[in-house]
């Protein structure tokens, strides 16, 4: 790095403490697309009750919360290397990589690609505070929404498929974590910390596709 | 047992060797509304090779195919166990058990719990099986139809609500797969080959779940 730069990050971080005492939510607002919070989204179309039937059918309990929160110092500084190994799957999926699907050149976009990827990021860091309020909730509609027509691509303004399969999204809950639980294991934490955190987790990626699965659900049968 | 009931099921027994060399098969035509491979099912909206990528998504090889039949031995003369554990779980979360109201009486409908619970205990065994041919696929559709309306209650003649909500059918794959380890390790089978067969039935029950969510979602769209 070199001195200028680092002064200018130094600079920007100091800055960052004194406007922001989330440094979460200000790293996030650099991210184009982040939308969490904003006043704009729409409500959500199920309540913070309807949440709460959803956790304990699910069996999410506080003290999935508290193995969510414990990954993430563990899962943080490992993003990069995280969204590797997913990004390497779905690279590799043929029926995946579809939706990322350049409409001119017929190849992966990788435009596309990196923009969402930085949301994905924030994601693992959003996931992992499992903060269940009426704003995590509008923002989890807005995922779905997003993952349909009319509203895909929309975001980065891509030229790619109009529509993600529903098929996959709950289905993606698998390599997710799978592939999670090596990286929750590699800063020392117990083998039962890892399996408890590895699964609320699944738990939570579950949750969350089915709350973003709403837009495709016929009327009345959510 | 008396001995006259001994020896008409020693018969009846005797009998099923020499009808039926699947006892599944032959056990489970006495299950009504168990329809797997009637020929009026029908054909499912997604193909086998719709399968095979769903199969990839979630991560699910041959390795989780034999563990789930390694799983069938151990968990088959435990179906009543796991079912108590199944039935408790849903009598004890009213979120659930609603879908088994009886319309008339505003109570749990004992008939209609029964009545399905005899076509989840072969659930059990066909989930452990793994053969994921055209009869599976169309009975997994057929699944789907009977959660929604205007099937469901149908097959059981039950006078209760008109649809499970979509959000719980995946949701279920928590409560489902967790309360089932327990089994797997009943048996003496290694820690390793428990949490094999526990992955595995994870995956299997969420790919089905999927499935039956098929009815639910709006056209073009799964």
């Amino acid at each position: 790095m070199k001195p200028r730069s680092l002064a200018a990050t130094t600079l920007s971080l100091a800055l960052a403490a004194v406007l922001a005492p989330n440094v979460n939510a200000q790293s996030a607002q650099a991210i184009p697309g982040y939308t969490m919070s904003h006043k704009m989204l729409a409500k959500a179309p199920y309540t913070l009750a309807d949440l709460e039937s959803l956790k304990k059918t699910l069996l999410i309990t506080d003290e999935d919360v508290r193995y969510l929160r414990m990954s993430k110092a563990i899962l943080v500084d490992q993003t990069e290397a995280i969204l590797d190994v997913w990004y390497g799957f779905v690279a590799s999926t043929p029926e995946l990589v579809v939706y990322f699907k350049n409409n001119k050149t017929g190849a992966p976009d990788a435009a596309y690609l990196g923009a969402v990827r930085k949301r994905f990021g924030q994601w693992i860091a959003d996931t992992a505070d499992a903060n269940y309020d009426q704003d995590w909730l509008d923002y989890q509609y807005e995922i779905g929404l997003r993952h349909t027509t009319p509203r895909k691509n929309k975001t980065d303004r891509a030229d790619s498929v109009p529509l993600v399969n529903f098929r996959y999204l709950s289905a993606l809950t698998i390599p997710v974590t799978t592939t999670l639980k090596p990286f929750l294991a590699k800063k020392g934490a117990s083998a039962a910390d890892v399996e408890k955190m590895h699964a609320a987790w699944v738990k939570s990626v579950l949750m969350q596709t089915i709350l973003w699965s709403h837009p495709y659900v016929r009327e009345g049968q959510f």
